[in-house]
């Protein structure tokens, strides 16, 4: 008999907040560029495409004594039934004795280490003088990138929001509006993409597009863009001849080369693996990143399962300490 | 929100028996046969070999309308710390929501459904005159064959049991006889493992072993052989020659080529795959099982997901109908 932790979302929300996932993500992604970390491959079943999807993300995490998986599936017609799209947990393992430690709601793990990444990237690429950001997607994820934009950058000033259905953008405006005074949030309509995209220092796509809806000649020099949504084959959210000219960064290049935004443009021979650089190793100081103001840079960000476990694990971590969660003896 | 059943040992053996445990994998290898059912590539990962090891199957079944995944830990130092060597959990979704439905302790699933899977596979193949089984390895998994023959192959009269340890096959006697007075059951040494090989009519592998010790030349014209250990890379417990020499039956084919006791057979290019039977092509009546009382027949069984979610499924329906497990609220 082992204790097995359980932290539904209300438990995880009080232990785990954007800094902390932010702190974790970043040590995930340096301890992969250092070997101290790894992903198995990513298994992706559409029982039905565009419908009815799921993923299962595996990996381990030497640095920080832990393995596991997260499972999510995703369900088109479950709004329709008041029921969430995404759901699905995630599993932490502890090295040394091969047991398990806990189960969290893999949702809103998702969300936070998902903002962490967007913000980890921009942080990191973005312009340092960046004033307007431009989110495109006005969902659940835009939601996580603007949070996360809101700690690791600071220095912004207004917020550009698009979505394909124009009553989600102003929605998504009016609502986040009041959570963040210190930006200027602005519903932008989709059709008017190449002004927004025009007039942004930074760019975040995070929608489930299957074809490209931002344009190579709509990116104004200097640009940095976070490929957020394209996660499964067919996603696709860029130009391949836009990724192709932008300086390729990655969270996993294997993953980006099979399954992420990059997966097109590697398909049509643009962009081939030694270009793609991964994040952990310019974290790590191993390779440069932006070199100048001129260049577009691209943050091609699929989710690794290493990201999920160290953020579920300091929530664990801290329940223990705190006496939160459910324990039940498995 | 959703509720998610958590089921630990204690409910799951209130729920389902051997008799259940059959009847499910029997439906999991039928419904694979008919291609109403699916495993994805089993991630394995020594953290160190032969002393911690982790495997993680998934898979689903449209049949059944679920899919999920089972994480298994082992650390061989456990025991020596009064912590059980393997643990893990199951995670059972449903394919229409994409949400989890619920959790089991993946302990007692896999013992009940691999000792399920030789019980088919002696039904399935073995000669209908058997008398004398044999039982390699006098541990966890031997008590699960046991336990399964009991139930499948009642005309069995005289059980040897073998172990390297042979503290352990005397000790698996004095306590299964008790539960079995049907059967004589009887200790053999190791090293004489040549003449109880010769007088068995049916003989079940389930060891760690990473070396062959069953040779080619002791095995009996019209034996059965069940090849259960060999479910990783580097595992192995009967000759090569052995192999090749018999009627070679496979839960899966890809699977038992990559890490079941065919691997090395395979690697040797004894046995291609073409030559490889898939028990439920034969359940189902699409191809012949055993087709005279001389050929030494084999199956070799690495366990698939489709089997831990079958009969996870069946204990999570049964634990509902009667309001069995933990229920949280996810």
């Amino acid at each position: 008999m082992y204790p097995l932790r359980l932290l539904d979302r209300s438990h995880f929300e009080k232990l785990v907040g954007i800094p902390e996932a932010i702190e974790g993500v970043e040590q995930a992604y340096r301890l992969f560029s250092r070997g101290e970390a790894g992903v198995f491959p990513v298994i992706v079943h559409q029982f039905e495409p565009g419908r009815r999807e799921m993923d299962l993300k595996a990996g381990h995490l030497a640095g920080a004594g832990v393995f596991g998986m997260k499972m999510l599936g995703w369900c088109a017609e479950n709004p329709a039934r008041n029921l969430p799209p995404l759901a699905g947990l995630i599993i932490v393992m502890d090295v040394d004795r091969q047991q398990p430690l806990g189960i969290l709601d893999g949702t809103p793990v998702t969300f936070l280490r998902t903002g962490a990444a967007g913000a980890i990237g921009a942080r990191t690429f973005a312009r340092k003088d960046s004033r307007t950001a431009l989110i495109v997607g006005a969902g659940n994820q835009g939601r996580a990138q603007l949070l996360g934009l809101s700690f690791a950058m600071p220095q912004l000033e207004t917020i550009l929001v698009a979505d394909i259905l124009e009553s989600q953008s102003a929605r998504f405006v009016e609502e986040q509006q009041a959570l963040y005074p210190r930006f200027k949030l602005q519903a932008v309509p989709f059709s008017g993409l190449s002004r927004a995209t025009e007039e942004s220092d930074l760019i975040i796509t995070c929608t489930r597009s299957r074809e490209f809806f931002l344009k190579k000649e709509w990116v104004s020099p200097g640009t940095h863009i976070n490929a957020i949504g394209a996660d499964m084959p067919g996603k696709q959210e860029l130009e391949p001849a836009l990724v192709a000219s932008a300086k390729v960064f990655a969270d996993s290049a294997t993953q980006v080369v099979a399954k992420g935004e990059c997966q097109h443009a590697a398909k049509l021979g643009l962009v081939p693996a030694e270009r793609i650089t991964e994040i952990g190793t310019v974290l790590e100081g191993m390779k440069p990143g932006r070199l100048s103001a001129e260049e577009i840079t691209l943050f091609d960000a699929t989710g690794m399962a290493i990201q999920d476990l160290m953020v579920a694990a300091m929530a664990l971590n801290r329940a223990e300490k705190k006496g939160i969660g459910t324990v039940v003896h498995f």
